[in-house]
């Protein structure tokens, strides 16, 4: 398996997390999204037309992007997905959730302030940024202030997928300190077996 | 179980769509958002704490959100997943896509031009969204001008949740007149049995 990613990005860092964890061996390689790597004509044909990382490709060649659809692959029968119908749907939630109301708010305002630089509209797009931010974190602390992981009673990808861009977010100038549940579950994260930070590659 | 939903959501529409499509009876709730009836402190309490809908209760009284996990809760075990494992995540990462890529820049100029009215910055996000909403589906029809489904050769939900905004988008002023492969795929949807409009309930 070889991951295709860049070092900074929370959404390959889920999925290298994920590997840690679960103790798989994969190659990555490094694309600089500021040097356009994923979106030159032979990654677009090759790898993926949608020209991002993440992308994974499996060994017989086949290739799966979108974060966390990479995560229910890699995850499928394991001890990160329940086993209850119910709960795996509501690992589903967490996870669109991430990818509707976190990640397009948290993630870009940390790519602002850590890589890509402020964008024309900052004036008007960062206080929107803000504002939705704050109302993800709202949720998740609604449900961490009384409970260890994000579904049921263990940790899941709903947990990895969503802690890659809640641990940083500070360095998009947004505060955890009203959130004791979020910091919590985020120690509780960095406690596990196989936990390895941002910058880890294999 | 009761849906609750609001008749010109698009996400509550993927849910409708299914459920007539697989012949499963339900009752629906209309909601209406623009009255603020998500937000109310019983809704937000009772039935979805993200103050959105779809939502669904089951019988038992537990409820899920998230438009797309309720497709994946309902659809599982059935024909509208593939039984291949590589597949079925290439139908999550479709999935994802469309909250991600899709929804944010459609839906939302859908819901500009036909619900809410012009928000504040228009003149700045208006552009921004129509070169989204291109994106997306220059992406949608590099696949759908050579296959008729988006995952293997059958329908999925992945193709019901892309359906839901796509067969819109000119309500959002967004062309489809460059993307002979959407259009076909489109009416090949609404040729299948227990196919329903948007203004269905049961
Ligand atoms: N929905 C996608 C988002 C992936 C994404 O936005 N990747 C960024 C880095 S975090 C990227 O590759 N950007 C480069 C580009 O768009 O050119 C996922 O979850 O994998
Ligand atoms: N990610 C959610 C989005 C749901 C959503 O945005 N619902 C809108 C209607 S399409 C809503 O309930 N808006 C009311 C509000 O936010 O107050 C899903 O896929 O279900």
């Amino acid at each position: 398996m070889i991951l295709n990613d860049y070092l900074l990005s929370g959404n390959g860092y889920k999925v290298r997390l994920l590997l840690s964890m679960m103790g798989t061996a994969f190659d990555y390689v490094e694309r600089d999204i500021m040097k356009g790597e994923t979106r030159t004509p032979e990654y677009l044909e090759k790898i993926n037309p949608n020209g991002k990382i993440p992308a994974l490709v499996l060994d017989d060649g086949r290739v799966l992007a979108e974060s966390n659809a990479i995560l229910t692959y890699l995850a499928e029968g394991t001890n990160f997905v329940p086993d209850d119908r119910f709960e795996r749907a509501e690992m589903m939630g967490w996870l669109f959730f991430e990818q509707y109301d976190h990640e397009p708010n948290i993630a870009v305002l940390i790519s602002w302030y850590e890589i890509k630089g402020l964008p024309e509209n900052a004036d008007i797009l960062g206080p929107m940024k803000q504002a939705g931010a704050k109302r993800a974190l709202d949720l998740m602390e609604k449900r961490l202030s009384s409970h260890n992981w994000l579904v049921g009673d263990a940790l899941s990808i709903a947990d990895i997928s969503l802690y890659a861009y809640t641990h940083r977010a500070e360095l998009g100038k947004i505060s955890l300190s009203g959130y004791p549940g979020i910091r919590a579950w985020l120690d509780r994260i960095e406690a596990l077996p196989g936990y390895v930070p941002i910058t880890w590659t294999p």
